[in-house]
């Protein structure tokens, strides 16, 4: 037997063996105490595009990259900035500094020229602003934690940036139900630890946490990495309040667990990317905090190991299943090199993390614990690692949620965020690694392999037509022949409206236009995103 | 210490007691195999208007009994029918004797007078018939399992009837996924026995199972007993395939767990209740089939008690409680009187039935033995009986799931299905009988208490204007002010859609029209239903 001694964190390591599971169990109940999530500790890359833009070269403008023309909608006038000051008095940015962060986008792919910032506090003043836009004919873009990944969340002109940064506060939370009712603005980090101080925890997480608003999170139908346990959005959000482009309020912000009056019209508004309507409030119901985690990571010989080992986890563990993740070699290489992160296992061609959440503590070890023995006694698992105290458990999530930031800093980043059936995940990105050779920096998959969800993210060393050229349309072919969706979660925003065809039929589309046009019939909310433009 | 011996069979009954503790976990290994779930044996009534129709008192026409106007839709003519028998050949049903069954509802409430029964067995047949009735004007009634509980599955006038029932095709099953998908015709309890052969469970179960279709289900949103555990259809369904009001088919029958590629359209007709479009095929996910169930049946003091218990409940077996159901005396007194079902414990003012579903026999016994022993020392039980294995299973699920059989024999039977805040559940339950007196032969409380869903029911000998009168717009303003939900899982139907602003904004309720009007323009889809006539 050989026990793995980590440089960075002396963490609990495993190879098979009757000792350590003794050692593990006598362990468990002592350790697993902890529930606290401050793992964006160790992703502080949520607040990237801050920090970076005055140092960086500028972002090209967006119709400079791009082909695109500008709508007829009204310029912003002395008279409009005159009329939202009147509304948000003091709120009103026009400052050229304090707009450059808010008219590029997290990944510093596009930039607008919105010359005005709006920071409305309350839902009215949403309404008001949004009444006055509609019959002056400007256009919107709502913005939350601008963390979006396809463009969708700055400006691609000079719409109106309409933030829901000030609008941050915990409306009511019902400490039997764990129902939590919230303004759209509240960061996602500060409602987890708001709900966790009363024994909940979100249904959902995500590496941009600490800059995300819940807002966001329900405009772009977020996954993330409680998706696997805990679902969708369109099951755990209740009710929303919504203002429409006219500046209708539109309340259906309920906290009940079932409501069959009528048709469920929030869900329009679930992932439709701040084209429907701006959301103002939120209630979403929160899960009891589970009394134990554990979090195992992996190294396997090959993908088909890794499904083997996904198998196994979901038939065994069950109910206490809540996360697992993929990453390949490239990945843990790319967090090795810019990040400076260890690998805690022995070098494999991929790794997975599990994470189990339960509510016992001794239950639950000893049932991670027997398939751990079972995955590595039958090859599927080279070698691993596991953790059940908080800080170990941060640091192997922090090998996979930063990932993304890793990517970010080796150069340009053509990012793609598929669903595919699990079997053939990986097939695609081995194929692109061919097909791109040395034009490539990178190319890397990693995800949500529990959803069928792959991030394949190929590098470079800055944008280029050629690369692009080889990169689209045949990812979104090649994944149209699996019928698989080109935009598993991140949304089109953007970058993505004009792909939407290979996921969704022509009378779908076509619906999809009906209903932008029902509800915004000038389109002045979030112009050129989600929808392709009409012929 | 007393044991419990019940009539009629020896379940595992228990008082806290050491000896009880131990009996059971040993059993508990060997008896938790089974998990198949022919739970229907014990509730027949399923199909129930069939059987009784011809023997019944003829159910008063609708528009006898309710104020409603015949919309101005063309009437069937010969060439209709001849059309129709060219799109369907000998699927075209005109025989009266055959048509009275499915021109009255479940509950014998409701009665239309349609003259044509259409049988289609494909979506393409689908799209042809109502093509052919849009262009003609004429109205359509799409019909499942007719096991609607707010009049929406019959006619009200003379609308055709398009049944799903031979569409009852599985069309793939992945059975590494659980991801099913299958035609809208398929009765539920079939899809459940199809799943579970394959290791997997539907997640989505209700008495009405051998009887609904799973399109039914989805068009009426249906909760039902496992909800608490898997949730809504809104993140189980994963797509749908619908025939739109001109004959339009919308294929949305993808597979995949995630899809942000534009606006969820299936969202629209989940709970549409045939006013949208016809759901011609259903694509929904699988739990894998829980290894270990166990049903607890447990008598409270109070309805303080029952809260108490389901807390206690909820935080000790977490990821494991899979229902949580309650009970009034009355039911208990009514399942006796009418199906003869024998009351389990001591005769006590409240049951619940707490249901466990989890990965491993032996941690789960422990856990519920746990919680069992908490409860009934601190009062909170006064008695209990478990069971393991398949037969006792059903019998104590029986006794919940037969009460809607009861109560339908013990009279006109006035329904609401409400969302309260679970702390005011009960409180409607004991205003009513004082309000009503002898007025009602029974005032029921029961339902879903996990997910705040009370089921009030009102006997009467007979329907009676005057009782109607005193319960309506009571309880529904009654609702209203705990912002609760006029229907929480029935939808509305025929019955309930004048009531839907008790739980809805005029805004909301505007847009719902705009939506209808958008995708069913002449309004020949299940007119009178859902929406409130426009003023
Ligand atoms: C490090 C990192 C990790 C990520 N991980 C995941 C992940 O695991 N899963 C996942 O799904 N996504 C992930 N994302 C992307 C994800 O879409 C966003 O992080 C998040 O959901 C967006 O929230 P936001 O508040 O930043 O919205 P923004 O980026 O500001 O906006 C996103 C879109 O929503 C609209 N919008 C924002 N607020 C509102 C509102 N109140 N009303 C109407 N429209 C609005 C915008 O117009 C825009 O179209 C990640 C991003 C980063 C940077
Ligand atoms: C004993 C009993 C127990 C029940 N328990 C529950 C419960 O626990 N939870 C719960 O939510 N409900 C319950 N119900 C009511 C429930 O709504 C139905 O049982 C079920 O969901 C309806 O399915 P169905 O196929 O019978 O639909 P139907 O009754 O035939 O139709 C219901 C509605 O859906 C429409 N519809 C049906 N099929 C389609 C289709 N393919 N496309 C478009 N529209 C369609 C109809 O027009 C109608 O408006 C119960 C009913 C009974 C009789």
């Amino acid at each position: 037997m050989v026990l793995h001694l980590v440089p960075r964190w002396s963490a609990s390591l495993f190879r098979a063996s009757p000792r350590w599971k003794k050692t593990y169990s006598q362990r468990a109940s002592a350790q697993l105490k902890w529930l606290g999530c401050p793992r964006s500790v160790y992703s502080p890359l949520a607040c990237r595009a801050y920090s970076k833009v005055s140092g960086s070269p500028e972002v090209m403008l967006t119709p400079e990259r791009y082909p695109v023309q500008r709508l007829p909608f009204s310029t912003v006038s002395e008279e409009d900035l005159a009329a939202f000051e009147c509304i948000i008095p003091g709120r009103v940015i026009t400052d050229p500094e304090q707009l450059q962060t808010c008219n590029v986008d997290w990944l510093r792919t596009v930039r607008g020229c919105s010359k005005v910032l709006l920071r409305p506090q309350t839902s009215e003043e949403v309404s008001q602003i949004l009444r006055h836009c509609y019959k002056r004919n400007l256009a919107v873009n709502p913005q939350g934690g601008n963390t979006g990944m396809v463009g969708g969340s700055v400006p691609v002109f000079d719409e109106v940036i309409l933030s829901t940064a000030l609008m941050n506060q915990v409306i009511s939370f019902h400490d039997v139900s764990g129902i939590l009712v919230c303004q759209a603005g509240c960061v996602l980090e500060e409602l987890s630890r708001y709900v966790q101080e009363r024994d909940f925890i979100m249904p959902l997480d995500l590496g941009a946490k600490g800059s995300c608003h819940i807002g966001g999170n329900v405009a772009t139908n977020a996954g993330g990495l409680r998706f696997l346990r805990y679902g969708s959005l369109r099951g755990t959000v209740l009710g929303l309040e919504v203002v429409l482009a006219d500046g209708t309020i539109l309340n259906c912000l309920t906290s009940l667990r079932k409501d069959n009056t009528g048709y469920d019209l929030k869900q329009m508004f679930i992932g439709s990317e701040g084209t429907l309507g701006v959301i103002t409030a939120v209630s979403i119901v929160c899960p009891p905090r589970p009394k134990a985690v554990n979090v195992a990571f992996l190294g396997c010989p090959g993908f088909t190991e890794v499904l083997q080992t996904f198998r196994t986890c979901k038939g065994q563990l069950g109910e206490i299943l809540s996360a697992f993740e993929f990453m390949d070699a490239e990945c843990m290489q790319l967090v090795g090199q810019h990040l400076h992160l260890t690998n805690p296992v022995q070098e494999s061609p991929f790794y997975v993390l599990v994470e189990t959440s339960g509510s016992s503590a001794g239950h639950d070890a000893e049932k991670l614990t027997n398939v751990l023995e079972q995955v590595l006694n039958s090859g599927l698992v080279i070698d691993g690692t596991m953790a059940t105290d908080q800080r170990k458990v941060q640091m192997l999530w922090a090998l996979r949620e930063r990932i993304t930031e890793a990517l970010s800093r080796d150069g340009y980043v053509f990012k793609y965020d598929l669903s595919l059936p699990v079997e053939r995940l990986y097939d695609l990105v081995i194929d692109l690694r061919t097909r791109l050779g040395p034009r490539a920096k990178h190319v890397v998959g990693y995800g949500h392999l529990g959803d069928g969800n792959l991030h394949l993210n190929v590098t470079a060393e800055a944008f280029s037509q050629e690369l692009l050229g080889a990169l689209e349309p045949y990812v979104y072919a090649w994944t149209a022949e699996q019928r698989g969706s080109v935009s598993a979660e991140h949304g089109l925003g953007f970058k993505k409206k004009n792909v939407l065809g290979y996921s969704k039929p022509p009378v779908a589309v076509k619906l999809m236009q009906q209903l932008k046009a029902m509800l915004d019939p000038k389109g002045i909310l979030n112009p050129y995103k989600t929808l392709p433009a009409r012929a």
